[in-house]
């Protein structure tokens, strides 16, 4: 067990970022919350998965939406309680520890704010190691614990309590009431006991934010590469260097779907690499080579200080180093592949891990 | 309390489609539906809304969705029954009673394979007297009772319980849910008690429905005018005798949307009338002047035998009457009007009564 304190939380917020791929939501927006949540309620107990008791009832909680939508709907933290507590009521019993989905700029941070406001340890892990743009692409789904029942509540006071049949359907309708609600809404879904999550949850990823935050917080401080850091830190691939000259964005079925385009700065002068998205990152590549595809972390800093880049910030002119990450290893089987192998986004591209790319033949010619 | 038997059906389903305005789905796939929860459960008990006591619990049952879509989709009977259990496991209490939330082909016989399947009586009111397309659009809105906890299932096995804010809320979020659910689902809702639904239900529908089928059918047998009969039974008002030569409709937001065209026959030669409908007919006007506007139905029977024609069932040629028929007189009001009237449905047409207009000296010039 540990204790975060609000100061932590800009560290979780940042690293977390790095991990969410672009999307996730906004790192600040979230961190403020979750700082406001601490400063009133108390510091939030971080537990390894392990001190769960096999009985224990373990919740999720996280906001669903188009980032390009969240960052103009601040959420009071009273909503995102909510969720949580109705489905509470819903189960006819308490929950005992708070969980994070995902690990993307807001998503890793919210969960304090239900953990404070509650005074529930958090636990150390996520369902994605990374953030991914539907709510069925969880390790949980994998280990056959369903989303469902689920709550959603928005800002007005709104809320659904949804039961499927698959965590498919649970994306399908939380969808659809998410863009009713405004485009973004706070739920609470896959509850499961403790010894479930003692095999379903990724484990350590919000202390792993929180290494890779401080990790980025030292080089600023020692004025060091903060892009340098990161790779160090994580074993990171460098994919290309460029200048952000184009961003297509829309927002269609609820998600933000785009394309970033990059021209070549530094040693890849003279060549142009795409980055598509779904709320995170999906493919980048340049116009001979994939240089990395969903599941493995795709992952866009600023070039000069490393802080990592969310898909609705991207901006004109924006000089970026875009990273590859190893995936966890559960995202490679082919249970994993199905959920959100590169196929399931459209693309027609094989998975290959992004360390054998890196290591092609093919690769930075 | 009177007792209805399967075979009372075919004159519940004919006259609740006349009542129907057009909407409420396929007459025939709900009389057939609760013939046979009749058949296997046995009769149910109709009766009077006074007979409820002051705290029984009576819930509206129906299916929610574009007609045209509820047509290739016929429900089970279990998952009728379904949504409406969910509910009262939702509530923690037994339901005491069903009620039909409109007047429509197909949602004034669901509520029979409801009370058949659960052994509960059928109390004789409705919502509306008549079939309007949104679920808040009842008389239960202007009384004050709230749409949720509302319970929606589709065929599949997926569930949603809505809480909202208020009426309009409950309408848009379940529309969205609709859709995804493929355009129809069973639902439950604006359940109430019974000293409100003294207040809040209108009364008599069912018996009504029964009345106007039975009228229709022994014009049949005795071949004389069915819609003669209609007429004057309901003391309706003929507005237009056309053939029907074309129907603009589209699904549109879940609503079939779209407008009738009739070319004038008998005494209505050298004219045209188009009714414009969103799963029920709401407006009737010729080139020069409003015929008919909702609240008030509007009713397309069969010129010949006096069958009620559904928006679905519309087609190329049929040679039909249009009548209008006065509203019940709580949609008059201005918080009736409010809910249904023209202006709510985009109309810039001020209400006058079909009666007012019937008379006015344009009238059939």
């Amino acid at each position: 067990m540990r204790i975060i304190q609000a100061d932590d939380l800009d560290d979780v917020a940042i690293g977390a970022a790095v991990l969410g791929t672009g999307g996730g939501g906004d790192p600040y927006i979230g961190m403020l919350m979750a700082k406001q949540a601490i400063a009133k309620h108390g510091p939030v107990r971080l537990i390894d998965v392990d001190e769960l008791a096999d009985d224990a009832l373990v919740v999720p909680a996280a906001m669903m939406g188009a980032p390009t939508v969240m960052v103009e709907k601040i959420p009071a933290g009273d909503e995102l309680t909510g969720a949580f507590t109705q489905l509470e009521a819903y189960l006819g019993r308490r929950i005992d520890a708070v969980l994070c989905g995902e690990a993307g700029g807001m998503n890793s941070t919210t969960p304090f704010v239900v953990a404070a406001e509650t005074g529930l340890p958090l636990v150390d892990g996520d369902g994605m190691g990374r953030a991914f743009p539907e709510l069925q692409m969880v390790s949980f789904t994998m280990h056959g614990v369903r989303a469902t029942p689920m709550v959603m509540a928005d800002d007005k006071g709104n809320s659904v309590v949804l039961n499927t049949i698959d965590n498919r359907w649970t994306e399908r309708l939380a969808r659809a009431a998410t863009i009713e609600m405004g485009g973004s809404a706070l739920i609470a879904f896959y509850a499961m006991d403790g010894a479930t999550a003692k095999r379903a949850v990724l484990r350590g990823t919000v202390s792993q934010a929180l290494a890779i935050g401080r990790t980025l917080r030292e080089a600023h401080e020692a004025k060091r590469d903060g892009v340098q850091a990161v790779v160090d830190h994580l074993g990171a691939f460098r994919l290309f260097s460029g200048k952000l000259v184009d961003v297509e964005r829309r927002t269609v079925g609820g998600f933000a779907r785009g394309e970033a385009v990059l021209e070549g700065i530094d040693g890849d002068v003279g060549r142009q690499c795409r980055v598509a998205f779904q709320n995170e990152f999906l493919v980048a590549r340049t116009d001979d080579r994939v240089l990395a595809t969903t599941p493995d972390l795709i992952t866009i800093l600023d070039a000069d200080d490393g802080t990592p880049i969310t898909t609705e910030s991207l901006r004109y002119g924006f000089r970026v180093q875009v990273l590859g990450i190893p995936c966890d290893p559960q995202w490679r089987t082919p249970e994993g592949l199905a959920l959100v192998g590169p196929a399931y986004f459209g693309y027609d591209i094989p998975f290959v891990p992004i360390e054998d790319r890196a290591q092609s033949p093919a690769a930075r010619s």
